[in-house]
């Protein structure tokens, strides 16, 4: 194979064009016709009017979410995607919107209604999914957590600089062995004088790689059961390494999390935690938000396609003037209304106190379904600047996968909701079969 | 060939088994392990509690409907349908529940709210979706348009009557040659002394076949704008014939109708019908009530599979303790939730005063999708009993069909929503292409 | 409530209008501007060449077939179609295309290829599917029974009569309880003196109203084995009553079969059925053969809208000239070249001897999704005449969902070639959980 | 908002965690429980023996390409996808297996049947669709053109030195403003003495920013024709600039590319591209091969997904052995059989000079809609690793829009064949409505 390496080695020294290290065209340059999602286009996502459904409060947060998003986010995120990074820079703004602790009243946080919580995370995701799982992660996971389960002194300890982003979270409870099946977890918790020691893995950790607090779940070797600490960033025997090589939420830093005799002090254990039953309190709220997060993408997917199809020429005419693109949009916005709906619904049901996890498995598996149609539509009906992060929609197409898939996949929700419509669980293997007759 | 011609004279003549002309069992004889649909399920398919955005008197309609449909109607529609006869017997139920007149007020009419009119009709077409097409001709339809716009003597003449069954009327619009394209009719109606003449065809008129009143839609000759009249049965030169071998709404008569120098007096026009823009006007009312069928659909074909799957058994154990049919129940209840927030939204709309046709087609349009889906997965879930009438699913498969098209195709509804949002028609042909490129 | 007693009394009593029993025109008179079905459409869904796959005395099957079935059939299905009867007139018809006992070779039977067997099966499907599983129950599962397992003196006593149609067969395997499960039927064979008795009830067995012929399966009550018994029509303790309300098939007639202590001699028992195993040898055959069905409906229905399109306006143009309209029927010729070439591919593996169960059950299974897919755009581009057998599309659409069904539902055959690929079954129903943790 | 400015400060100045810049981990290490793509999985997919379709020539050439991309090719692709480079590291490798030129013959190059090249293809694609993309434009659209359309000076001056992959090239026809309606390109060649002056723009050109050689179309002022013309990469007045922020194909370079008054001489215009027609009949080849690719895809991803549920366990047991997983691993290997074979017609019809542009669209069109679901399918079946890129299926799930939207989108594909196949264009925007009458 000398000859292979000789011509490698040609290949390698042979000079590339003169060009080949020019810079990219900016695209607003390179494709003048249609532009691109850094100047984000207005809101023509909402057909049915569900302004009409939200209180002026509500659409005061709707509209002060969207305008920053519009104006400082999308401008920036096409870079960061692209490179994987998360964007520190939008940290303060963030801060500035006071969307960190939601509903949780007190502590320095919102205290939102939950629509009003659930309107800033969709107007977040319709412009940057990955900011809005960021905050979700902080938000609706780690804080809540805090605020469900945590003690008074934890409270008033974490919450006030969480609200604030002074200090950011993540949650771990996935492992390397358990996700869909996330309620076995191995890692340990094992209870020594003054404190506890973890031990074990964590995988796929939004945040981890540069949070400041870590919400970890551990099984108590004594009592077997899952308990819930607060783990601070340095501390000796933990290590966060970032997962690559992801297609969506690109800006999200995942982490690959490794607990060696991690030493946490009592009061770092979060009392509230006693059971996988706890953990699935938090999970129930925040599958409500989740799922709005598909409902965001899906409004900005629109809205993009929208505009696009009116500036985009071929054969002599705007790419709307054209039965099978006017036919794909239509149906974007029908799901667009109907995911909108299922989502309100969901949280009057939280509201109102009556919410099953049923429902709530329903809501987000029944929306990232629609969802996953909404944007693989709106993929289409850009055509090759469909492929671009630029155009917004390539970037949210690869976006929601990993949603579809987080906090319970569609399959594991709707066998959740399966169970409780039918008395019936699904989700165990098979029996084994003593003989195949079929 | 003669060898064939005796053999076919011996195979008619050959005596068939003894067993050949005996009745056949009733069904839950032959299948035992299953209710079928004659004991209709209970209502399990309101997952989401809509009953809480229902006022009171809204419930008590819902309810009252129900009950009569689940026990006066369901036991007896099967052998209806496979005749496709029209129960007449039903016709003075119906009576009782005043549903007939929907949203008008006085003349004898119910004056409900339009959801509660909504929910009426959905309730009707969960058990039987002809029975609801049946009310639909007949009040949304040609009851409304009196309503809308005919003379007060017009409408004290016909509604008081109609309200109570006691006449029953259909509405002629689509030709033999004009479906899609209604609008371009070409039945005329010619001005003489003391009335108009009308010559021309109508194909697939509703409840045509025994209506006593007919609303027709022709177009007059001197305006060559669209006009509407009001037809009595045994005019002379009327004609209505039989449409048969349907496979959906086997229940509704549907008729050819001839109109030969049908005379029909001045009293008879109904004056504020000028253009097809008033005759669009009752369309949009009734295309939101169209949209409910769909949803009644749904929700009886869930509260079979619902009941089915927990009754049957195979490989020793209920069909509901099965991933696969657990994940298609779940995605049908997931549709019939999102479709009735759709529906329960676009009536919202038309109470407030804003919906546009754009809105009630889309409505329409993505609750049939949807409801496709769901029948469909319904289908599946009942196996070989899902291709009996007696379980329901068949037939509410079968009736969608009709559903799906009528009252503006799939295709219509969204080309009419896609020109409202882009401002772009596209429901003409292509322009012909100078030559062909591609 | 004697108020509507009165009124119903009113009711019926009351004059209908004078044309209320006039025929029903035909369909060629009230809507002219397309041709009905009864003159069927030229073959134009064989985009792809495969003639070009099947040799000279293929061809000659194909077009023999093709010109009986659309000169013969076609005219007359539509009305026996909608009484749900069998038509007995053409069973002569049949008997002259000699295409019963298919690939079996000698005692009277054509002696086809496989493929010639299949492409013989689709054509009779393109015009009518009932026919083909008329054919396929008598010759691929009955006949083919006979020919794998009987004895030399069976098959000489009865292929030969039932090759000519002279004598007509069923095949009885499928219980009220036991369908998907259906290698766990409980109808049981006790051994007496010179026989067997069975005893039990069989449901859904195709043609069983009028058979001369029964093969029938049930449990040797002494091995706890399934064995087949070749039972005569006017046996005594024999009952068939037909299964009524079906909508599809309606031409096929399926029975409830009852056996009370039914004497079988020593010489009807089938000697080479001597468990579940030797059933499913003939059902991985007759499984290729039912996985042509849908190819010949997809075909039909293809070339239907195809001519469909074409004649039919609206808008000032044929359908044909739409996008919309395109798209679909594109999209429905891509299904019937892949689903031609996969049968074709199935056929080629079973004559080489490497057919295994999973591969015939993924033909079937594959193939039925993709049909079910084409009919139902097909169903969509008739509109309003896509309910009306007339037109074919709506009897397809309706013939296909039985065949959906049966010879292994999609869910069942999935699930098959699922054990075959994984080596693990997920036939049988979850483990009991302990607990439940999600 | 000082205060803001001043947190924003604080936060970019705050130290991140000490573990802030440790390397990744080795997905190996991070998450044992299953192999990834790096240790490419074995083919079994090939359910239905496709070998058995081939030469003992075609079958050698597709496990040469196979091993080699196994080999060589699986365990570097990840990094270069995640930083959109391309590895000039793998050329060496691919001029090894002699695939550029594919079906040409002489000049160097393999002379393969058309089956030959269409399974290489789809060998290569199967481990990684850039690469394929890459020998595509190089072979299939810009030699081809070369041996199709040039002289034979120019075939014998570059075709021998493209095989080797000693010179590369790309082939440029799309514009910013003329993507799906191409054959209305505006860059312009003017004749001047000694050759012809190119202006204008191009864009999405693969390869162009490292091709040695151009092949650019491009409209004769004079004829108004499109003609074809050969330029190296230095040419003065040529600038190439790389487009950034794929998500599919990242590896292969698009380009932008800018023509400034580019002198070619005579020489090198290629004189066989005369109109577009002739551009059409290299693309009528390249839509062939370009079919192949996202059937390899669709075997690899089958493949991996194969081998992850057998590795990867939830609930106790491997994820094969759940009911929804089998369906879904069996329907995408349907799709691939399917697809398999449709690819495979299409290259017997291109063999025997019957091959249509209608019949190059439907399978074009037809099989990536096929493959999007197929790789959407198993994106799903990988849950959380279903969004890494390590694990194959998420690059392939990438992968596969941009080819599904190149060398005509979906709709294109449709509608070309649509016009074929009903005699009528819909490519044309609808005609100006006068007035709007639904």
């Amino acid at each position: 194979m000398t000859v292979h390496s000789n011509h490698k080695d040609d290949f390698d020294k042979a000079p590339r064009s003169s060009y080949f290290h020019l810079p990219p065209l900016d695209v607003s340059v390179a494709f003048p016709q249609a532009t691109p999602g850094s100047t984000f286009p207005p809101c023509t996502s909402d057909y049915f009017l569900f302004d009409d459904l939200l209180t002026p409060e509500e659409q005061a947060v709707r509209l002060r979410v969207r305008e920053c998003m519009e104006k400082e986010v999308a401008p920036i995120m096409t870079k960061y995607w692209e490179k994987a990074e998360f964007p520190f820079e939008v940290v303060p703004k963030l801060s500035a919107l006071r969307v960190a602790g939601g509903t949780i009243k007190g502590y320095g946080c919102p205290g939102h209604s939950i629509i009003g919580n659930a309107i800033a995370t969709a107007e977040v995701a319709r412009v940057d999914a990955s900011c809005s799982t960021f905050i979700l992660v902080h938000s609706s996971l780690a804080m809540l957590t805090i605020a469900l389960c945590g003690s008074e002194e934890q409270k008033q300890k974490y919450l006030p600089s969480l609200a604030q982003f002074k200090t950011i979270a993540c949650w771990a409870l996935t492992e390397p062995d358990y996700g869909s099946d996330a309620s076995a977890l191995k890692t340990t918790a094992t209870k020594v004088k003054g404190g506890w020691i973890l031990e074990g893995q964590k995988r796929w950790i939004g945040n981890s790689t540069f949070a400041d607090v870590l919400v970890i779940f551990a099984r108590n070797t004594t009592t077997n059961e899952i308990n819930g600490y607060i783990v601070k960033k340095d501390a000796p025997g933990l290590t966060v390494t970032k997962i690559e090589n992801k297609i969506g939420l690109r800006i999200v830093q995942n982490g690959d999390i490794l607990l060696q005799k991690v030493f946490v002090p009592d009061e770092d254990r979060i009392p509230g935690v006693n059971s996988f039953h706890d953990t699935n309190k938090v999970l129930a709220v925040s599958r409500v938000m989740v799922a709005w997060q598909p409902i965001g993408i899906s409004m900005g997917v629109y809205d993009m396609c929208h505009r696009y199809l009116k500036e985009r020429k071929q054969f002599g005419a705007p790419l709307a003037a054209f039965q099978l693109n006017q036919q794909k949009l239509v149906q974007m916005l029908g799901n667009v209304q109907a995911m909108f709906l299922v989502g309100w619904r969901l949280c009057k049901l939280y509201e109102s106190g009556k919410m099953t996890p049923g429902q709530a498995s329903l809501g987000k598996s029944w929306i990232t379904l629609r969802a996953r149609e909404t944007v693989s539509l709106g993929r289409e009906l850009l055509g090759g600047n469909g492929i671009l992060a630029d155009f917004l929609v390539a970037k949210a197409f690869c976006d929601l996968e990993p949603i579809y898939t987080y906090e319970g996949t569609y399959d594991i929700n709707s066998l959740v909701t399966g169970r409780e419509i039918t008395g019936l669980s699904s989700l165990r293997p098979p029996t084994l079969s003593k003989r195949s007759r079929l």
